[in-house]
């Protein structure tokens, strides 16, 4: 799929078929992730890929019960839990380089995106779910200190098609030269 | 272009010819950040688009003398700068969600990762520049109090060819079903 139409077609997906997705599909889908930039190269991410139906309930059971990406890492074949080692992205010799801090955020998205994208391209579905106990998360996937949990996706094939969410329009958000300017 | 086959030949570039991009060209690969997913579609992402060579030269002075994206700035026809309005993502009715406060980050990486890879697909380069005085370049562009400069790239056609950077493999960063395990 070539990618301004990757981009311009995928969607958030809740439902998913329970079909599996097949070992050298999952692959290429985190190689995609691999080959993100990252601050220095330090490619501070982490990926947990949950199989186990346990586990996805567990999972599952941190997001607020009204959240409907509930049921989708339920029943997606994988969910995918993207983590970060902290203290990498935005420093430099053990000191931070900017007033954002650590940048694990915006790499962990990067790799993400490429993920995403990548799976799209490949027929699956995922969608961001980033409001959960992430206290929970990092207890039931035994994470070590210095690393945190980022954000989760389920993958899996679509059981749903969607149409697009709406967009600000490219004048509420692009400007030229300075602040506001047209 | 084949969005894995962008994905793994995006390169970070660093030197730009002088060819300018055309309109039209821009303007797809803004639309590819628009279309990114956000934080409940809150889109807290601003694009800063930089074309007045006085500027560029004034932004490329934010960065440490030794930063060799410093030339790109200024040698590149466009340069993108993004910027975040903060207390959006990552929040609901004011309050934040989750222990990683502001989500700006995350969902600014999201629209810039979309942004580069379009760009890519279309023939031109970009690099994540992220080491630079923000506070300098909120002044030289005239941001509003509430919004945060986060990243800028040069946009161009690239000047240079250059050879894949080192990855992890994916034994060092994947992880099945708990932490550690493969």
């Amino acid at each position: 799929m070539e990618v301004l139409e990757a981009i311009k077609t995928r969607r958030s997906i809740r439902k998913y078929k329970s079909d599996p997705v097949a070992d050298r599909t999952l692959a290429t889908v985190l190689e995609a992730a691999r080959q993100a930039p990252s601050w220095a190269n330090t490619q501070c991410w982490h990926l947990v890929v949950v199989r186990d139906a346990e586990t996805k309930g567990k999972l599952s059971d941190t997001l607020n019960e009204t959240n409907p990406a509930r049921d989708a890492l339920r029943n997606a074949p994988l969910v995918i839990v993207a983590c970060a080692e902290t203290g990498k992205a935005g420093y430099k010799e053990g000191q931070v380089m900017t007033d954002k801090g650590d940048w694990f955020m915006f790499d962990v998205a990067l790799a993400m995106q490429n993920l995403v994208l990548a799976a799209h391209s490949l027929g699956l579905g995922t969608v961001y779910v980033g409001r959960f106990d992430a206290k929970k998360v990092a207890s039931i996937l035994s994470l070590p200190e210095g690393y945190r949990v980022v954000v989760m996706t389920p993958l899996g094939y679509p059981a749903e098609t969607k149409e697009p969410r709406p967009r600000k329009e490219l004048g509420e958000f692009v400007h030229y030269d300075k602040w506001g300017a047209e």
